[in-house]
């Protein structure tokens, strides 16, 4: 474990076909007003909404609707929200969605009580927040991003091409989760494969860094093995809860601090996936497997150790008789094998990205510079034309 | 992940060897008395004792020693330290040690303001803490228990040959916890090595239960690996800080209630060990390695699969051309070998316990029936013939 580091994860997680059933306990805990975020409405079909509401009203709050957040909440979104949270001074926002609409809670929650332009501060300056949070409670109903338990938030500003993420401190978290897995029955099989891949480039991001020995990687193959046992059995079986409820709490443990703890990370496929969605509004877990594989190819001779090592470890690979090499790159293989079994989308061309969006995307590519090699400009380049 | 569960888990952890620097900061949240609870002075030696009083000084604190806590935490002395602690109405109880401090401080905290006995109360009775409980801190200077971040606390009580363990919820756990693992490099070899042992016995407890799949199995797999991994290093280079922060780690992960989610566990090994400890007194860690192998020999066939899985995802066992049985089996033999080979006490004879003592023994075993096989008093008898 390498540095000094600080592991506070205050968020309380009710999992379960009766998580829900702790909601109102929880809700005990916060004032009279609400402020209810979702997304598009499928909730309202899935009954979601009404057993949220139906909740709500048990506990006697006063409901403020902030509906239509969108797979990738927008700046001017935000301001809405921001503006909606303050006028109505609300004391909790509950967040009912997946990663979009806990994401976009959190930024609303440390927005509603700035002057400053939120997007400027936190996703332009990375400031942290010095005034009231409103607290965040989330139902989940569809999983990858991990939002449910970190302090993450992503918001896209379409006009300027850029989608950021600030990752704020503990006290942004959400302060408790409904993990329900029969909640995510009803996502549609590309948001569910979306999810999956989403929570399998968190893990890697993670682990692809680094040449110390560390927990952190060991704990990391143990989710990843789980992962991809799990989603197989997912494509397949929709309904199948032990495997759908292992990934709801893969996604969590994925991006909750844990598996950063004490290790450096990467996260150079977000940065070049999300320059992606800026450009083509693509769902953020199709933008990540698009340009996973190139990118890996091309950093593996600078992390071939640790490549080698996921082979094994992950994907089984049998080292007699081949180099370290061969080892790395039969690893790859049969994570694009996996890849191609669950069904995800394989490259950026099948996103809507063009030959020639791609000088753009990738002067919008942020270089974190935290993996086996800082990329340049050339390199981005050469990545997004194998991802085409 | 079978069932509903709740996971919340409020300690806050430092860790790294700069961790100490950030106890004046948790200091100020409390009160002005803190009664600091230590074992048998080897922090005196080593210096951790003067740091720490160095701290307390520097926040203007009024400090209560209560030193001279045993390995065991007998029930007397927790008589004694709720008395000092409700005497003197400390608004803080700051354990530097290992488990056996941080769990009588636990003890101390939910005892020191009710008017019952706490041993009837709380480890005969099994009733939770409805009074005022005095918050805890922890100095980590001993790794093994995972007692830093969870509710468990062990008492023993000579008098009736008992040592009893109650795992208290969440406003019992440590509210902060400083892990520097330099300050465990002065811990002698027997005790680092006992340590490791518990650590192994904690993740097996978790792991050795249940049919499904479920991604904790997973999780506890990979801390099983580096635990192994590092262990090997520990026992050769004591000092060497990558090994010694990885145990650190791993310890507090195995027993911080994570790897138990959505699954059963059987703690059977405990039960067992616990006893042979009510009647020699023998170190914790070594009183489970010594009974292990006989216990797991004896219910590998209830729970052959996951014996086999154990075999072939922790000990990188071949499966090829083998019954499962043998599969298993060869795994055991794997565990031994890394078990000699670390160091660790094989049979109970050596902690003291003679043929004539057995009968007792296995009559103060306490039967959870979380495990692959309820065992009857004969089969007790049995392991611990085998045992010694």
């Amino acid at each position: 474990m390498l540095g000094n580091f600080i592991y506070s994860n205050p968020t309380k997680l009710y999992f379960g076909v009766d998580a829900l059933e702790n909601l109102k306990d929880e809700l005990s805990k916060y004032g009279e007003k609400v402020l209810l975020v979702y997304g598009g409405g499928s909730i309202k079909k899935n009954g979601i909404y009404d057993k949220v509401i139906s909740v709500l009203k048990s506990a006697k709050k006063t409901v403020i609707e902030d509906a239509g957040v969108m797979p990738n909440p927008t700046v001017e979104k935000l301001y809405e929200g921001a503006k909606l949270a303050r006028e109505n001074n609300v004391d909790l926002i509950l967040a009912v969605g997946g990663g979009s609409v806990c994401d976009y809670a959190k930024a609303v929650s440390v927005s509603a009580h700035i002057e400053e332009d939120p997007w400027d501060k936190y996703f332009i300056r990375f400031e942290e927040p010095k005034c009231k949070i409103i607290p965040v409670g989330a139902v989940l109903t569809m999983v990858g991003t991990g939002s449910e338990m970190n302090g993450g938030s992503v918001i896209t500003n379409y006009k300027e091409k850029l989608k950021i993420g600030h990752v704020f401190g503990e006290e942004v978290f959400p302060k408790f989760a409904v993990l329900n897995p029969e909640f995510t029955y009803s996502v549609p099989m590309y948001q569910m494969i979306s999810g999956i891949y989403d929570i399998m480039s968190h893990i890697l991001e993670q682990y692809f860094s680094g040449t110390d020995d560390n927990t952190s990687d060991y704990i990391a193959e143990g989710l990843l093995r789980s992962l991809i046992h799990s989603s197989k059995i997912a494509v397949k079986e929709p309904q199948n809860y032990e495997a759908r409820s292992n990934i709801m709490w893969i996604a969590t443990w994925a991006l909750n601090t844990l598996i950063a703890k004490g290790k450096s990370a990467d996260w150079e496929v977000h940065m070049i996936g999300q320059a992606v969605a800026a450009h083509t509004d693509a769902t953020h877990g199709m933008t990540l497997a698009a340009v996973s594989l190139p990118y890996y190819k091309h950093i593996l001779p600078y992390g071939l150790a640790k490549f080698k090592r996921y082979a094994i470890n992950v994907w089984n690979v049998n080292p007699q008789n081949k180099t370290d090499f061969e080892v790395a790159t039969e690893g790859l293989l049969k994570m694009k094998e996996w890849m191609k079994e669950i069904g995800l989308v394989m490259n950026i061309k099948d996103l809507g990205v063009k030959e020639d969006m791609l000088e753009d995307i990738a002067k919008s590519t942020f270089i974190m510079g935290g993996g086996y090699k800082v990329l340049n400009h050339d390199e981005i380049i050469k990545i997004l034309k194998e991802s085409l």
